[in-house]
């Protein structure tokens, strides 16, 4: 165990802690009295656990309550199986209207370069694998919005449509998750009220997640002028 | 670097391909012909790279871009002068009303447990540490939205404050991100159109991020009525 602390930059009193509090199971595997070995996802679960109470500042039953709806666990039969049903529903009430836009019209319609185009296709941000060259009611509503955005002076040349890639991995993560407690924690109600509450979630989370982004944002201006100097966190280890 | 490409979950020929685009440096410690050590921070840097590509799709030029941008890395001196120049003026525009609320007025007006409070504030979600049991323009606005929510069947007996820790994490990693590649891509420009363009950034960014999370929420419910069987990504190995 001291190494496994020493590898995950803390103290064996505080993985014990953390084993008492229900946070990590006990050793996967007992090798002696005093020996175990831990594997790396016991490693990685305790470096999560670490970040996000030392850099994300969140109390301990927040975490528990992280690692229980866990992103990268896999559905449980009963999550998948309220998926499939109420799924393909909750797609179609929410990509509502079916009309598309062709490939031509998308580039013609906001001065898009092909490759740009082809990035955003790439990246996931537009465009459907099932209807190719084919543009959604979603995309052209994001293709407005960054039209908006560059008439105001968010810049192409500046901001990069790769710069979009930040957005690609960290809502993507989010997404899951959230798609993943979402069918964890309306397990066993009736099909029309998942349906229904489904449809109402995606629409009343928006706000909290643009006001959330929007003070962290103002958060991350102020630290910066508070604390000028940082340094990194990074632990250096050889392998 | 055999033992490095396994850890990583790699092929070498991957990993040179990697360092021939100049996505990771070379070996950081040379110690023979054939020989090199390669520290935690390379090998976390390499997982990085293989997750952006297998389980984010993005090609390598997004990925070089998002590595040059990485959010870990600090300020530079050029980038701390700029966020301590306009940094002041954006949070007054921003935050705008001085107007507080305190403590008893909230639990009042939300009819919220003291024990939900005290979670949203240790999740720096609401409240600011300068103004201890005084709650802003912004903290307003969330509560407001959670309220909604709540009124319409997201209720906090079924989705608990302690679900918003996802948000913690992801949303504030975003932020930072994107404060430090706003600082980064806005060096030179004069200082009153930096602070014009950073007001203007943030609200123009709130529906392409809104939007984005909409796709990629779609997408994960769509990937989970397709492939109903899922194996863990988790690779095993004894540290």
């Amino acid at each position: 165990m001291s190494e496994l602390a020493e590898r995950a930059g803390l103290s064996v009193p505080t993985i014990k802690y953390y084993v008492r509090e229900g946070l990590l199971p006990p050793a996967p595997v007992k090798t002696g009295r005093t020996m175990a070995y831990y594997d790396q996802a016991y490693l990685d679960r305790l470096r999560l656990i670490r970040s996000l109470r030392e850099e994300h500042f969140l109390p301990v039953r927040v975490i528990k309550q992280i690692l229980a709806d866990r992103g990268d666990r896999p559905f449980s039969p009963d999550e998948a199986a309220l998926l499939a049903r109420i799924g393909p529903a909750v797609l179609q009430r929410i990509e509502g209207d079916a009309t598309t836009v062709p490939r031509a019209e998308v580039l013609a319609r906001y001065q898009m370069d092909e490759d740009d185009l082809d990035l955003l296709i790439e990246m996931g941000l537009v465009g459907d694998e099932r209807t190719p060259g084919q543009f959604g009611v979603n995309d052209v509503a994001l293709l407005d919005a960054m039209r908006d955005a560059e008439q105001i002076g968010i810049t192409r040349e500046r901001f990069p449509v790769s710069g979009l890639g930040h957005y690609v991995e960290l809502l993507d993560e989010l997404a899951k998750r959230e798609v993943r407690i979402f069918a964890h924690r309306t397990i066993g109600l009736p099909e029309t009220e998942q349906l229904e509450l489904a449809q109402r979630a995606i629409a009343a989370s928006e706000p909290i997640v643009a006001l959330i982004r929007r003070k962290f944002i103002l958060r991350a201006i102020r630290t910066e002028l508070v604390t000028h100097t940082h340094t990194s966190h990074t632990k250096k280890e050889s392998p």
